[in-house]
């Protein structure tokens, strides 16, 4: 049976002495909450994770949702109980506006409380997790009429959400979508099409489903730019909101898939179900994106999850485990053999993988806690950088969480041999879960073209400089401190990297656009390993502080120095190759004919 | 439904022309086959695994094996009849002993038929590989009397093998196992205890099953030194080899696991079961690891056929998948769209797995063909060359090819998007099969050490002097010529940085061993990317010398030096990042406590 510990005091030295968090106390949502009150939240948090989601996880994938034959569709045993606790509680609601029945707390605790959820459980965690999606284009777009309706209802998780975007001939290029809404001249549509891959499309979790579907007002412009947003909720609401007649709107299948077996995965079809307009028509993929950014964040909090969660398995087996002796004489005498965790192949993957995961955590909550400046901040300025942050940052932290996450949750898995093979574990499972991270809300080749074609120009290159600025400025402040040297020097050549490969992109990639698509993905990961390595700066810095304060835990901040070296040493030097690869070009990559593959 | 083509052509150019096998006239296996036989066998080989095995692929992986209340196993439907038709053709003792009723046919073929069965389908593949280890295990150790027993109705496929090495609480480490053997008085002995993992273990394709069991007799020594092979029939054969009665062993149980699911691995337990001794007492492990290159090298063809099918799926959806524009203008202006292999980063992944597959198979090839040699030679200075370089490369085709193998499957299935998540299409199946072969038969960090721990300092270094001369031998031979520049500069490049990492571990390993356990899975890749880029420039300069010539399909030849300077740009200067690594050493690797972690 799988353990999981929700990381709660890594969290409370991240928010509290990395980042400091107490000087957002400017801002609306962190107005509310002491730090007793932030501590004492987290701690419910994980407990509610590790007793009750925790234990259904692996019922989850085995059991899966059935559809029945009428399309209502069941999740696996205890999820709506489970369900029902976590609304009863106010999680699913946690940082939504007071003003529609949340509870108005920073946005970064709820980016907390989403690790937590999905290390323990990734495929229940996307219930709420997409309703607080549906709660964020919702609160952004829609009209007074339809928050009032709507919001307080998702915010409670009394109903949840989805959002409809893929048709089967259309993910990536969302500009070929066929699902048309007729007017029906009631100020409502008539939906009718097939959405595929719909997460939690359906399901017995809430007393009514609210779903977000692009389509496309019969006779409006081609491509992107004809497609408007509608909400369809499962049952129509009746005056008084509440659930009233079924709309033309159901599940036409479950598709089998390689993991999250929890979630319910629908294709939906539309068959002239009534739907009502949010935003401005034709305006719909534009509506669909405001929310993308924190959905994308999402996911790649569940790529840190599943690699946090396979870690914690990985190194408990590795301390159980007798297998072989060390090379440097037995360790434990009075056994049949040592605990694996002595072989040095062994603690390479534990140290990779707990180097990448305290570091992807700082850098997730960094960046959420730009999320709470972006929100709520009265500084238009400080305001302005943050949403710079959060646009720069986003897809790296997408791409990059979800692929290091998912090659973290394998190298846990080989901590097991055979053992990790067999599904009883648990490691495959955090495998297959952990694997659709890379590919939906944006597969992360989309991400790091969105990076390196659209975030990185913008604006002139303000938002890249910006970082950059904030890395460079911390090498320098600290080249001459001989304690921070083993952290800035290799940072320092990192970013060394990453501003050649900026150069190069723009010598190289105006004239022939293909030399940035054949270096995006291998941007995406240089920028992402700076960005973390800036994370280990920072974290050392503050380690040294508190060592040369005589504050806090000595073993756990020690611990902190050696995983910082082991990351600058090991994982951070991987930039050289990307600059190669990088630099490399287009030329090969593009120069065969389709049919000689 | 996903295709499989195999790659018989690839082989031809890799036998024919790159590796001229034809100079390998002097040895047995060679002399009865002329180039339109091997041909002529390739194409049935590959027809057999096209028709019949591949489109049984998915319906093992849904409907998996079934033990029954009476312990029995069944196994997914048309195996059986696969199965027999397979036996009857010939395959399963196409490399065995003419006078132990195989066909005598070189090694090599065997090699590559075995990958075309691997990429069809990898799970019932697994079933006359078992027989083939079994086969050669018996052959090299059995008395004549066992041989004459075994030998026969294991080529034929009458009867299958399998390896009982692994227990529930040892797997690398032998030396714990505990299944006991007492002498019966009649030569026989005594079996008894619980193996687990065992592929193959119980099943319905054949009259009887013939288990290789590593046991410890009554009163042995502790440890590696007390361990004997033994050999179980599930049917002890009466006095004419016919199956006659039970023996007492039995599968317990299946285990649920991640992929494979048309191969049974059992829970074996033996309750008393007959066994007879094979060699010599106590020297059991011995005997099981003389069978252990032919096995590996099989897992890492396992690597290589799962990477070869994923991407013949992945090339095949990006030419049909239409999605977005070509950065570089419209490609298909008929259509809604252009197909997705327009785009580089969809480029960039089918890329690495063609760079990969081409070489990782001429790696097998080269190989292949030295263990040709190894057996058959009558030049003892050849033989022994052979020998060397079959114990060097061995891990690292098992560990490379299936790592990569592995990562391949993984980008193979990006490239679908979603629907690389959905069952339907195969891919994620090719994903959960390939995983297995970076664990079973040795993890690869066992691999890893090997190569390091013994590989690498036997006979004073000889093999690895042997192998380093010939690439840098090559390197020179070219430096001259223009044309092979693109690729003898990297490849020399590469071969500095493999040097350097072994006199690194020279000079600092003896002293501290955990350096070179820190090291080790590193070395392995390195070492790898050169072999693959040595193979490349072979590659590379047959195509070039054919081109030349007028010789040859010159589109394919053409696509070769494209795809060998795609490899030496973009996945060969990852040897660097490797380099570093080796070179941190073990130090942060393990400072920490075992509960820090």
């Amino acid at each position: 049976m799988p353990v999981y510990t929700a990381p709660v005091d890594e969290v409370l030295f991240l928010l509290q002495d990395v980042f400091a968090y107490q000087r957002h106390g400017n801002l609306p949502s962190f107005q509310a909450v002491t730090p007793d009150v932030i501590a004492a939240i987290l701690r419910e948090g994980a407990k509610f994770a590790e007793d009750v989601l925790q234990p259904l996880n692996r019922v989850g994938d085995t059991q899966g949702c059935t559809r029945h034959a009428d399309a209502s569709v069941t999740t696996p045993d205890g999820f709506k109980a489970a369900y029902e606790q976590m609304a009863q509680a106010g999680w699913i609601g946690l940082v939504a506006d007071p003003d529609h029945g949340g509870q108005g707390l920073p946005y970064t605790l709820g980016v907390v409380l989403n690790e937590f959820v999905s290390s323990a459980n990734m495929a229940f965690g996307m219930y709420p997790g997409l309703s607080n999606g549906a709660y964020a284009a919702l609160a952004r777009h829609a009209s007074p009429e339809q928050k009032n309706l709507y919001l307080p209802r998702l915010a409670s998780g009394e109903w949840s959400g989805t959002m409809n975007l893929t048709e089967p001939h259309c993910g990536t290029d969302l500009g070929l979508i066929r699902t048309k809404a007729v007017p029906k001249g009631d100020g409502s549509y008539k939906i009718t099409g097939t959405k595929i891959f719909i997460s939690a499309g359906e399901h017995d979790l809430t007393g009514n489903i609210v779903h977000l579907v692009l389509a496309r007002i019969e006779g409006a412009e081609e491509g992107v730019k004809g497609i408007s947003l509608f909400v369809v909720p499962k049952l129509i609401p009746d005056a008084d909101g509440n659930p009233g007649a079924r709309n033309a709107v159901s599940c036409g299948a479950l598709e089998e898939k390689m993991g999250i077996h929890g979630n319910a995965t629908c294709v939906m079809n539309y068959d002239g179900a009534t739907g009502w307009l949010v935003g401005e028509p034709h305006k719909g993929l534009r509506a669909m994106f405001t929310m993308m950014n924190e959905a994308r964040l999402g996911v790649g909090i569940q790529g840190l999850a599943q690699s946090e969660v396979a870690y914690q398995n990985a190194v408990q087996y590795a301390r159980d485990r007798l297998q072989g002796r060390a090379l440097t004489g037995d360790k434990a005498p009075d056994k049949p053999a040592d605990p694996i965790i002595v072989h040095p192949d062994v603690r390479r993957m534990l140290m990779n993988q707990k180097a990448f995961n305290e570091a992807a955590r700082a850098l997730v909550i960094w960046t959420a806690l730009k999320a709470d400046v972006a929100r709520g901040s009265p500084d238009e300025a400080e305001k302005q950088a943050a949403e710079d942050h959060l646009g720069l940052l986003t897809p790296v932290i997408k791409g990059v969480l979800t692929d290091t996450g998912f090659a973290n949750t394998v190298a846990a898995q080989q901590v097991f041999g055979g053992h990790g093979y067999i599904a009883e574990h648990g490691m495959e499972q955090f495998v297959r879960d952990a694997r659709i991270a890379q590919i939906y809300e944006g597969a992360n080749g989309i991400q790091a073209l969105d990076l390196v074609g659209r975030k990185l120009p913008r604006d002139g290159g303000r938002a890249m400089m910006s970082f950059f600025k904030e890395v460079t400025d911390f090498v320098t402040a600290h080249a001459g401190n001989a304690d921070m040297k083993p952290f800035v020097e290799p940072l320092g050549k990192a970013a060394k990297d990453l501003e050649r490969a900026t150069m190069w992109f723009m010598a190289n990639a105006m004239a022939k656009p293909d030399n940035a698509g054949a270096g995006s993905t291998d941007y995406m990961h240089l920028f992402g390993l700076v960005a973390l390595g800036y994370m280990w700066g920072r974290i050392a810095k503050t380690a040294q502080d508190r060592l040369a304060a005589g504050e806090g835990d000595r073993g756990r901040l020690g611990a902190k120095l050696v995983t910082g070296r082991y990351f600058m040493q090991r994982i951070l030097p991987e930039t050289g190759a990307h600059v190669r690869r990088i630099e490399a070009g287009a030329d090969t990559m593009m120069a065969l004919p389709a049919d000689a593959f």
